[in-house]
């Protein structure tokens, strides 16, 4: 028995890595299934194509989003051709934005608009805003009346807010109703949506009055009412929320869903903790790539010409302040033509700055999401941060200080790297507490650039500083 | 109604600023509530400490531990003392591992066994094995002996494993009879733990059947037997999983709970989805901390000492690279004296090498700890990136070539420019990919102090690529 329940996640994942390894080994195979003639002497790959085709077909929605992932654009064109029609909705939903431009690149509206049939309504509506084709409109005119009408007021909603990623299919019920009577209910129903925890208890005008959990009714005699064991402080979110808080509360609550209500108290949807567990991966991976001025939407896979396109602005902002730098050592060039040993040991200063500061900026960066910094601790942090600058610049620098008078058999030359390593490190600590402060003050995200920011504050301060205090004290 | 449903999340947020607020503004509260006397000067903070201690007994353990988390060591101390010892467990279980050290610093072994026993089983065993001070032997001493012989199962689990996180608290039933009995059996015990969407059919001797969904139970008559509706392959997990790969599967599977079986297909604990969503939410941002060389202990309110102990290694291996990559220049001394305008360009090819270098080890790392790199494409990713490189660099490359001539009327500078620009492009995109590479296959964490690492190789490529270019071309 064992054996068949592990069946279902291990072969799975064997099916996954099969998949890859199949098209990944093979380059023919995926030429073979795009319909291109395979060279002559590539070994045929006509068994592989099959296995593909089988395996295909087996794998749920989830896996195959997971493997198209994982695979290189041609092969993911081989692959994606290989997806039935009616699970390619789910693969697009389940995919990561990342890899939408690829499927649905040789796609018709037409094909597009039917994959997304199966999906529900709030799937088909959330593709539909952000694939990278605008398909709102078509998409409106195969909707009944009524459904165009629910979309339209969901539609002006960030992609960031609660109603973005709210599920629109709900069971209510009434308050004045018996337990036995909301059972019979559900048989007649006959199914839930998924991850229902929970009913929502609501006025006939749709008012939401409290929860009630499947818990609850299976816990209860069945003649209990409804009002009497329902929830009626139940966290609520409304549509404007960020979903980043929301993914908060679901985790300080231990919550599976919760309520979307109007303004007006008005039950609009709810938040499931599924769509929560993609916001906490996607959050945190963006902030990651964010910090090194990478696009949210860069995709490893993406063909070489779309990468280069992605990086092209961060690179000229880079080339742009490693120019401010190098014309900062520009202006000391006399200074280091009359001793050289400066051009050797002024990336070390540099250097030190800009690791201490992304060390800095990557913690309040990550603090500032966590919302663990209020206002009132800004100054602590500064403070903070400056003392464990000051107490490694002067060791650091101490020993850096040592090395260079031992090298160059010059104390005062040692003196200028102490002295320049713990003015830089200053510097860095105080940059990479103010630069995401400055930025959440101004309503932008800390994380965008955040690293490229801080470095080049930390090489241009670091070659001015040490520099300027060789100019100073060793002319 | 609207407003009494919004109190719950709404409230709570502005009761745990409030807090923040108060002991922010006026160091003198957390002296007071400490018990030290606060200077004659200071407001009495009487009111204050007052509203605090309401807002305490108000404020469930998930918000304490968030509010703890966003406070300095003093005023967290002072917190801390004002949660009553029958929260503290639950606030220690939801509170970051970051403040744990902080907050039983001054609490005897005695009252720290005491603050866990409200907790589960599972909670308790967690808590004793990582807090920072020894509990396990003083915490089985205080179990029955069966619990005991549960507890030394599961001791040897990593950290990082399902079963140092999975719950021991499961519902099973017997497979033979109906969903009436079953209902009548939930309605007797009462209660069932959190998160449960599902109870586990096994075999007398506790061997996995099948899961029968609660949402089965209510939609199903009463007189179905367990056998018919269960699902008799479910998604089940193995005590020695990874926690990130058990959380990618939940992702992909939309799971709430799943069965944690052992080698013989026995039932010993389940996997929530609450726990998961702190693994997410641990997994990244330790990701992003190990990159820059931070620990992942690290607490952004850690006295200066403590953050300075914890910062120490990867200066001091930060140090190292520097002095290395200044030693590479140290050789060019002798080029530089000659033509002194190479200590301004050489940081532009350095610092050019390093951005690329660290996007490129960024993406790689979150697309190995996402899985979406497998052996098979390796060298697609590889080329990919050189590719990249190889454009920018001709562009970028070219135009500071152009600018380099420009500014110092040297074609032959400006030559030498480009070329080490598009040479290091190269060795970043190559490090980029192959560090995480290989660091994976050595069985290590790609993500421990990658970015450190480029960067010292970019540096010292850069110098090394620039310098001896210079010197072979331009003397």
């Amino acid at each position: 028995m064992p054996a068949t329940l592990k069946y279902n996640t291990k072969q799975r994942a064997q099916d996954r890595a099969r998949i890859l390894q199949i098209l990944l080994t093979n380059k023919a195979v995926a030429s073979g299934i795009l319909g291109r003639l395979p060279a002559p002497d590539v070994r045929t790959p006509e068994q592989d194509i099959a296995e593909i085709v089988t395996l295909v077909e087996r794998l749920p929605a989830p896996d195959l989003a997971d493997v198209l992932e994982a695979l290189p654009t041609e092969e993911r064109h081989a692959l994606w051709s290989l997806v039935k029609e009616d699970k390619r909705g789910h693969v697009l939903i389940e995919a990561a934005e990342t890899v939408w431009d690829d499927l649905i690149e040789d796609m018709s509206d037409k094909d597009l608009l039917k994959a997304l049939r199966p999906l529900d309504i709030d799937d088909q509506i959330y593709l539909a805003q952000y694939l990278p084709r605008d398909l709102m409109g078509r998409l409106l005119a195969t909707l009944p009346q009524e459904e165009r009408a629910q979309v339209r007021k969901v539609l002006h909603y960030d992609k960031h807010s609660v109603g973005a990623i709210m599920d629109f299919e709900v069971i209510t019920v009434r308050a004045d109703v018996t337990l036995a009577v909301v059972q019979r209910f559900l048989r007649l129903r006959g199914k839930v949506p998924q991850n229902t925890d929970k009913l929502f208890v609501t006025t006939r005008n749709k008012t939401l009055l409290g929860e009630l959990g499947l818990t609850t009714i299976l816990l209860h005699p069945p003649e209990t009412p409804v009002l009497k064991v329902m929830d009626d402080n139940p966290t609520c979110f409304a549509p404007e929320d960020d979903d980043e808080i929301a993914a908060r509360t679901f985790e300080r609550d231990n919550l599976v869903s919760a309520a979307v209500i109007d303004s007006s108290g008005k039950l609009m949807g709810r938040l499931t903790v599924d769509e929560i567990v993609d916001v906490v991966y996607e959050e945190t991976d963006n902030d990651l790539r964010r910090m090194g001025g990478l696009s949210a939407e860069e995709d490893v896979f993406a063909p070489v010409t779309k990468a280069v396109r992605a990086r092209w602005a961060w690179l000229a902002i880079n080339l742009c302040t490693a120019f401010v730098a190098s014309r900062v050592i520009g202006m000391f060039e006399h200074t280091i033509s009359q001793l050289v040993a400066l051009a050797s040991l002024m990336p070390i200063v540099a250097g030190i700055g800009g690791n201490t500061g992304n060390q800095t900026i990557t913690m309040i960066v990550r603090a500032l999401a966590l919302q663990h910094i209020q206002a009132g601790n800004y100054s602590f942090l500064v403070l903070r941060e400056l003392g464990v600058a000051l107490i490694n610049g002067i060791v650091w620098g101490g020993v850096m200080g040592a090395v260079t008078w031992l090298l160059y058999d010059d104390p005062a030359l040692g003196g200028v790297m102490t002295l320049a390593m713990v003015l830089n490190l200053l510097v860095a600590a105080l940059m990479g507490v103010l630069i995401p402060m400055i930025m959440t003050r101004l309503g932008k995200d800390p994380a965008v650039g955040s690293s490229v920011m801080i470095t080049a504050l930390t090489d241009t301060g670091g070659f001015f500083i040490f520099l300027g205090l060789a100019t100073i004290f060793l002319l």
